[in-house]
């Protein structure tokens, strides 16, 4: 599945159509990383993307349609910069590429200044309760992440890494689980104190399933 | 340090007034547990509360000065309720213990039906970027939480249990980011198994810290 497949229920749009309507999720993606989506109106969407206000209700019936496309959104963006798909940590099907993802993100986690969380998490996190479609639509970003990680650990195992007691969808599931806590507590304590502790902890008991060369 | 220490700003109160001012607080926490600080109106407290609308600025000056006793509140329920004082895992000092607030936690969400996530770490994820105050409130909140757990697990070192190597504090830490990635998890899923594999990767974890009988 693609992540924002889910979006596509609109009509089909011009390429010029489809880069407004980027830009347009864009622009709220941002602003409700920094502010929520209770702290963002359509007036400062329409403000910060640069268009009219009927150009955002062209593309966007609602706020709630322009929530599932900044959900879309985030859920790509994340998927590439913590699935398996960075350069920097591979198919993250090693302890070096795992120990790599983790600096990856308390060093960005640094550089945005400790604020945040994580982008798709917190939107669960705001949304869960009064919009289940939404909630629905992080649980579906979350399993792609999920398997994308998963998909690093079960490599290990296939190859004869990782002892055959070590079950890849439970321990990946658990280092997504910590990496969540992780960034939720960086936000709220301003440090990656947490972030760091936790992802160590994960990732020494991954250490720990494997088989000695 | 008290949990509601820091609220206690305002004038003192009479027994009543103490009564009604906690009557207020705690349908405040209920409704922003539902739906969140954004979701709740001074006028859904008053009414949840059964009192007037006068009557709760008498107490709190604002939504600001409200949402700091929420804080308060939670923190309070959140310690009793997953700190080391609860009879069932007494100190969290044994990894009987541990897995029997694992297993605290994963019921509760269960009887709760996987809906609102942390008391306080869902306060902390939608204040932390508009409500610098807040977010302070929140990270002394988990500062409290996260010393019981670490004081059950330095008395299991200081017993001889844990390995010389075990740091306390870092386990304590990392237990309480799974927990708080688990509950988030659990929110956005609609069920536990992220909280399960969580708990049960990191107290596996602890355990192979542990010192042979």
């Amino acid at each position: 599945m693609q992540a924002d497949e889910a979006v596509t229920a609109a009509p089909r749009l011009t390429r010029k159509g489809q880069a407004t309507r980027d830009r347009i999720a864009a622009a709220a993606a941002a602003l409700m990383f920094e502010r929520g989506v209770a702290g963002t109106s359509i007036e400062d969407v329409q403000a910060a993307a640069g268009v009219s206000p009927s150009q955002v209700y062209h593309y966007f019936k609602d706020k709630k349609s322009l929530v599932k496309a900044v959900i879309a959104f985030q859920t790509t963006q994340v998927v590439q910069a913590f699935g398996a798909v960075e350069p920097r940590y591979s198919r993250l099907d090693s302890m070096e590429a795992l120990r790599a993802w983790r600096d990856f993100a308390v060093n960005l986690e640094r550089s945005l200044n400790y604020a945040g969380g994580c982008p798709i998490g917190s939107l669960g996190s705001e949304l869960a309760e009064s919009d289940a479609e939404a909630r629905r639509e992080v649980a579906a970003g979350f399993a792609l992440w999920e398997r994308s990680v998963v998909e690093g650990l079960r490599a290990m195992r296939e190859r004869g890494e990782l002892r055959s007691d070590a079950d890849p969808r439970r321990l990946g599931l658990a280092l997504l689980t910590m990496l969540q806590g992780g960034l939720l507590l960086t936000q709220i304590r301003r440090d990656t104190a947490a972030l760091e502790a936790g992802m160590d902890a994960m990732l020494d008991h991954i250490e720990s399933h494997l088989i000695p060369a």
